[in-house]
C-alpha cells in the first residue's frame, strides 16, 4: 500500500454544488464564529464529509490575514507547571477552533530567534511563557500587527503586555504562614536568576520578614536554578554542613520537591518537625502523598483567560494592547509541610 | 502605546534590492536545506535584519505545498512520558527548521476530528501519540498525500505506520526479573483498556509467567486507567482487603508511583520487602528518591528518529510509507523496587 502524494481532491466549489449553496457559504461553514443558519451549515458539512473535502485555511489566511494559529513559546517542560499551562492553553484555544504552534527555547535564551520564526507563519498572536525578549522584537511584532502577551513574567522596558500572579504578595503570604508557625530563621531556594518571577517571590518573603523584625542577613539564599535536580543538589550541599533554618521557601514546587527529597532521604531530616517548607505554583506532583506540600496556588485557568483577552483574537481590527500588566492573586493551599501554629504561640503573626 | 494591526512591511524584493541579489535567492536564504553560498546568505540575512523583513512561509507554502509544519496529536499530558515525547519532538523538528502544531484529544476519543482540523493547515506530516484512528481517516491522509505515523501504539487494521517499543518483550523481561527475585504471586495494574500498549505489556508478563508454570488465574488484574490517581485508588481499594502478591507490574511508571504511594502511605507496606513493584517508560519522576523505581526504559530519542524517518519530510516526492511497523527494544533499569535474587534462590529464573 503506497500512494503518490498530493493527489486530486475536492474543492469548495464541489461542496457548494452538492449542498446547493454558494461557495462563500462553504467558507463560512468552516470559519469559527461566522454567521450561518444551522441547517445550512449541517448540509454543507455533510456534503464535505461525502466528498472528503477539507478547507485549506492556509490559502484563505492570505486574504483574511487570519490563520487561527496562536504561537506559544515554551521554556523548560521539566517543570510540570508549564505542562499544565500548555495543556490549558491548547484545550482552550482548540475549543475556540484555533490551533497552537509550539516553540521551545532553552532557559535564559533570547526568544528573538523563536519569534522571528513564529512571524513567518502569519500567526494571530504570540504567547511567551519563557525566556528573555528584546524591545526590538516587541516593536517588530507590534509593527506587524501581531499581539504578544507574556505569561507568568514581565520584561521591564520591553513594552510587552503581561499576565502574572501576584508573586510579591505570594512571597509575603508564605512569610506570614512561617511566622505564624513560630519560625525565626529562614532560607530561600531561588530559581532562574534572569527571571522576574523568582526574584519577586523571594523579595515578597524577605520584605515581609524584615517588616516582622527579621534581619535580612539572617535569610540564607540558595541557588536552585528552577529544577528538581539543582534544588536537590543545592539543599544537600548546604545542609549537610550548615545548621537547618526553621523554614525554607522554594520559589517553585518542583524545587521544593527536590529539596524535600534531599533533606529527608539523604540527611534524615523530618518535615515539618525539623524544618518547614513551602513552594509556589501548586503543581499536581506537590499534592501527592510523599510531598503534601503547602504552597501558593497560581490561578492558571484565569491567567490563561486574561492572556487570551490581551490578544483579542476575536477582534483583529482592534488596537493592540501594549503595556498591559494584569496581576492575579495567588492563594495559599495548606497541606502538611508547615506546622500549625506552634505552642507556645509566637508573639507576632495572625492565625492562618 | 498602541498601533494599527497589519501595517506595511518590507518584501523579499526590498531585501533583494538591498542585498544586491535576486528575489529567488532571498527565498532560498530562508528555506531549510536549500543551496546558497554562505557569504551570499549572510548578506541577505543582514539586509533582512536591517529591513525587519520576515518571509511569509504561508504564502510560499501554496506554491511549494510544503508548510514545514508537522502536527502532533497528543493525549493526556498528565503522564510525564508524553511530555518527554513532545519535548523531544519539538526540539528535534525545530533543529531542522520545522515547527510543531499541537493538538490535544481526550483519552479514548477518536482522533478523526483532530485530524480533519490538522489537514486544513497543509501540514507536511502527522504524528499521533494518542487516541483511536479510523481506517477512513488513514485513507483520507493517504489520498491527500500527507504521511502519518503512530507513536507508541498501533491501530490494527488502520493501515497506518507506527513506531513503538517492544511492549510484549518488555513485559516478559519484567516477569523474568520478578521470577529471578523469587516471586510466585503477581498482580498487574492495567492502563487504558482501548490502547494496545497496556494490553501488550500485560500479555508479555502473563505469557512469560505461564511459561514458568504460574497459573494464569493466579495473576490478579487491577484497572489503573493510566493515571496516578486511578492507580492510587485501585491499589488502595484492592490491597486494603486482599493479601498482597509478591510482585506488582504497573504497565506505566505514573501508575506504579500511584500504587507505591497508596501502599506505603495508606497501608504501611514496605517496598520491596513486602511487595516488589516494576513500571514501564522510565519517566524522570520514577528516578526520584521516594520512588527509585525499577522499570523498562523506552528509547524515546530513537523512537522519535524512527517516526520522522517514516514521515520522510525531506523527500516529499517519495511514496508514503504505509503499514510500516517499527519495534524498538526496551531496556530494564534496575533501581530499588525489585529485590536482588532471593536467598534461598528460586528454582527457576536466570540471574538478571
Amino acid at each position: 500500500m503506497a500512494s503518490k502524494r498530493r493527489s486530486t481532491r475536492s474543492t469548495s466549489f464541489d461542496v457548494a454544488a452538492l449542498a446547493g449553496v454558494s461557495q462563500s457559504a462553504v467558507s463560512r461553514a468552516f470559519s469559527p464564529g461566522s454567521s450561518l443558519a444551522d441547517a445550512k451549515r449541517q448540509r454543507i458539512l455533510e456534503a464535505a464529509r461525502k466528498l472528503d473535502y477539507v478547507p485549506n485555511l492556509i490559502a484563505s489566511s492570505l486574504t483574511t490575514r487570519r490563520s487561527n494559529i496562536v504561537a506559544v513559546i515554551l521554556g523548560n517542560l521539566a517543570n510540570p507547571f508549564y505542562v499544565t499551562v500548555l495543556d490549558t492553553m491548547v484545550r482552550r484555544l482548540q475549543a475556540d477552533g484555533r490551533q497552537v504552534l509550539t516553540f521551545t527555547v532553552d532557559k535564559g535564551a533570547e526568544a528573538d530567534e523563536a519569534l522571528l520564526r513564529v512571524l513567518r507563519y502569519q500567526v494571530d498572536g504570540v504567547i511567551l511563557t519563557a525566556a528573555q525578549l528584546s524591545t526590538r522584537m516587541t516593536s517588530l511584532c507590534h509593527d506587524r500587527g501581531i499581539p504578544i502577551a507574556l505569561f507568568n513574567r514581565y520584561i521591564p522596558g520591553s513594552g510587552a503586555s503581561c499576565v502574572r500572579c501576584d508573586n510579591v504578595g505570594g512571597g509575603r503570604r508564605v512569610a506570614e504562614a512561617f511566622l505564624a508557625a513560630g519560625a525565626s530563621s529562614f532560607a530561600v531556594v531561588l530559581g532562574d536568576p534572569r527571571g522576574t518571577t523568582s526574584a519577586d517571590r523571594a523579595r515578597g518573603l524577605s520584605d515581609r520578614l524584615v517588616e516582622a523584625g527579621i534581619s535580612r542577613a539572617a535569610i540564607r539564599i540558595i541557588e536552585g536554578a528552577s529544577t528538581y535536580d539543582s534544588a536537590y543538589a543545592a539543599a544537600h550541599a548546604t545542609w549537610r554542613r550548615e545548621p537547618l533554618p526553621d523554614a525554607i521557601f522554594a520559589v517553585n514546587d518542583i524545587m521544593a520537591m527536590g529539596a524535600m527529597d534531599a533533606l529527608r532521604q539523604r540527611l534524615g531530616v523530618r518535615i515539618p518537625e525539623d524544618v518547614m517548607i513551602a513552594g509556589f505554583d501548586d503543581i499536581p506532583d506537590a499534592r501527592r502523598t510523599p510531598y503534601r506540600l503547602t504552597t501558593m496556588r497560581q490561578p492558571v485557568e484565569d491567567m490563561v483567560e486574561e492572556t487570551l483577552a490581551i490578544l483579542r483574537l476575536d477582534d483583529p481590527e482592534d488596537e493592540i494592547a501594549a503595556g498591559v500588566d494584569r496581576v492575579l492573586p495567588a492563594r495559599l493551599v495548606w497541606r502538611d509541610t508547615i506546622r500549625p501554629r506552634a505552642a507556645p504561640p509566637p508573639s507576632r503573626g495572625e492565625p492562618a
